[in-house]
């Protein structure tokens, strides 16, 4: 191997691949990156088994090579040198390394001891919109279940279905759905779901944010992968591949309320004040009582800790509904609260035992079911 | 009690004092803020037994009065009301904190629980410009000793004499002296030194920075107070009372090399540069070769890890003086350029065993001086 690069381009690419790498240390290979070299292309890979990343990075390229590299040790290095161009040479598996002043010795490991990361049997794909797609899976990843007892839960679940795409995610507590439409896209001719690992969806987020591309959605038995492509040639400049989760999806959609008893419409900025000051006095239950008065459209926000305080607050609101005094766990409030962006929100509730839903205004795509808690 | 005060003052004043609490489980008492209301003054008052701090700001009283509140909660409250106008009253030990739509209650304690902070017996006191003076502390703070082995020198050393200040820290591996000269001010009579705790030096930092005041310092035999003034009446604003460190500083001055068998001056930047690129091979002794080459202007830096590569890099630099080849601890090397200013550093070497020294060209009020490592 041995072609020149410019820092900038290496740098883009290791930023991409290294995330996934270090987190495996029974197979210590995992915390490095292979680097390919083939025709004018460098290839930087890296895979923790469940999800492999491939990055194409333009070369000019001298001679075609493979090695294996420790991935942080080599993005700390890229990032401390101050020259734009990089040579890199591989002579004995030493990743040689080198620009004005500095002459770097890196070993490596055989590319052969790398794992290899499948390709896909398919070559149907899926077009969407990178925008709407990583602001949409960033709405809901979080809600994944951190138990790996029931792992069908631990994952995003992906439905297809005509022109819509609905992502969701649940931990049994609480569950985001947010549904995407393609309207230019393709309909899709027969429904379709399956559930990604939420660090595949961590990373879809991390390689598409802010890019304004059109990724492809490649999807098999068993694995999916997301491509998106360099904007000149179409050709690909990120791969990422997963496994998919096996198991059938619970089938959340019977827990979203469709009416309900009490509906709130509120300020969205002036409620998450007044659970972020309520809470305060929450203890360790991390529980805040809302009583909803609907004749007098008024919410109170009420806690106690009986060796601090209490806080006791009132928000003017719309009422629909009868009133109501229900539990809930303030800290899953402000997940669902967050993750909406329009300024008012309907916050519909089901008595002390039933669901509860949180949805932007005027928005239809997004919504939030979380459970009350039930008072002791 | 009983007041109104607006939200960005009582917000201020606990950003202040709040720092120092909750650092001591065994007597809680410490985790609050002694509130004390008197005239048409508020004052805030915390205290680790080491250095205490008080706090006036104006308020709108009703009705004098002390409680003691946990500071924490206090200032997460506050921080959390969005009204500009917050009116406190305490009544049988707890604090009712009410403003539109929000009522609070805090459970407090007896204000003769609250250890009483210390008054200083002179009123004898030297004027300090804030904006040097938190600089300079800032540039030596950190090389304190964190071992309380040698008590002394784990504080930070005055010592006034005629028209200067000098403030000194060292940990016994490297020392940084800092000088300040009054230039209108008061020529000290007689050489004065003395020991402050490294807490009470940060919270001096905090205390003055980025605020151009005229900063009082009181002195008596255990004890210093150092006073900040409102700037409309020169009544005190913050005073912040710390016990002194007792023994006796090192002399110091002893090991300040005066002259340097290699002088090296080189451009700081690209010095920290190449310390950063070298070190990732440093491995666990944190080691670094520099090699200086008198003849032709170069020095090198080098490291090597067996398992994982190596890094020589070289720098063009003035040289005066005998070539060498010295090894340094890269994480000592670095604490000094950070705080050195200048474009170039003066880089003085006195072989593999005598002390090197840094400081800034063109500027003789920062040293920093550090040992090598002697080679094995």
């Amino acid at each position: 191997m041995n072609l020149i690069i410019l820092k900038e381009n290496l740098k883009q690419g290791l930023d991409v691949v290294e995330r996934i790498t270090g987190k495996n240390l029974t197979l210590p290979i995992l915390n490095n990156v292979l680097i390919s070299v083939k025709k004018n292309l460098l290839k930087l890979s890296t895979t923790d088994l469940e999800v492999g990343i491939n990055y194409y990075t333009l070369a000019k390229i001298e001679q075609e090579g493979e090695i294996a590299i420790p991935a942080k040790l080599i993005l700390s290095l890229i990032n401390s040198l101050p020259n734009e161009k990089i040579i890199l040479k591989e002579k004995e598996q030493t990743l040689n390394i080198s620009c004005d002043n500095y002459k770097v010795k890196i070993k490596g490991q055989s590319p052969d001891d790398f794992p290899i990361i499948p390709k896909i049997e398919t070559k149907d794909f899926i077009e969407i919109n990178t925008i709407p797609f990583y602001k949409g899976i960033s709405q809901v990843v979080e809600f994944s279940s951190l138990s790996q007892t029931k792992p069908e839960i631990s994952g995003v679940y992906f439905n297809l279905q005509k022109n819509t795409l609905k992502i969701v995610a649940t931990d049994s507590f609480r569950l985001a759905e947010k549904t995407l439409y393609f309207k230019n896209g393709p309909a899709i001719e027969k429904e379709t779901s399956f559930i990604i690992p939420q660090r595949t969806a961590r990373e879809l987020i991390n390689v598409t944010a802010e890019k304004e591309e059109k990724l492809k959605m490649y999807l098999s038995s068993s694995q999916v992968l997301f491509e998106l492509p360099f904007p000149e040639n179409n050709q690909p400049q990120i791969q990422l591949i997963s496994r998919l989760i096996e198991g059938k999806y619970p089938n959340y959609q019977e827990i979203i309320p469709q009416k309900y008893e009490t509906q709130v419409i509120v300020s969205r900025e002036e409620f998450i004040n007044q659970i972020k000051t309520t809470s305060l006095f929450s203890g360790k239950t991390s529980e805040i009582k809302i009583k909803v008065d609907a004749k007098k459209n008024k919410m109170e926000l009420f806690a106690q800790a009986s060796e601090i305080g209490e806080n006791k607050s009132e928000i003017s609101i719309k009422t629909e509904g009868k009133s109501t005094e229900t539990s809930f766990n303030f800290k899953f409030l402000l997940d669902g609260l967050t993750n909406i962006k329009s300024d008012e929100v309907i916050f519909g509730i089901n008595g002390i035992e039933g669901p509860a839903i949180l949805k932007p205004v005027g928005d239809t795509s997004y919504l939030y079911v979380v459970m009350p808690i039930k008072s002791s």
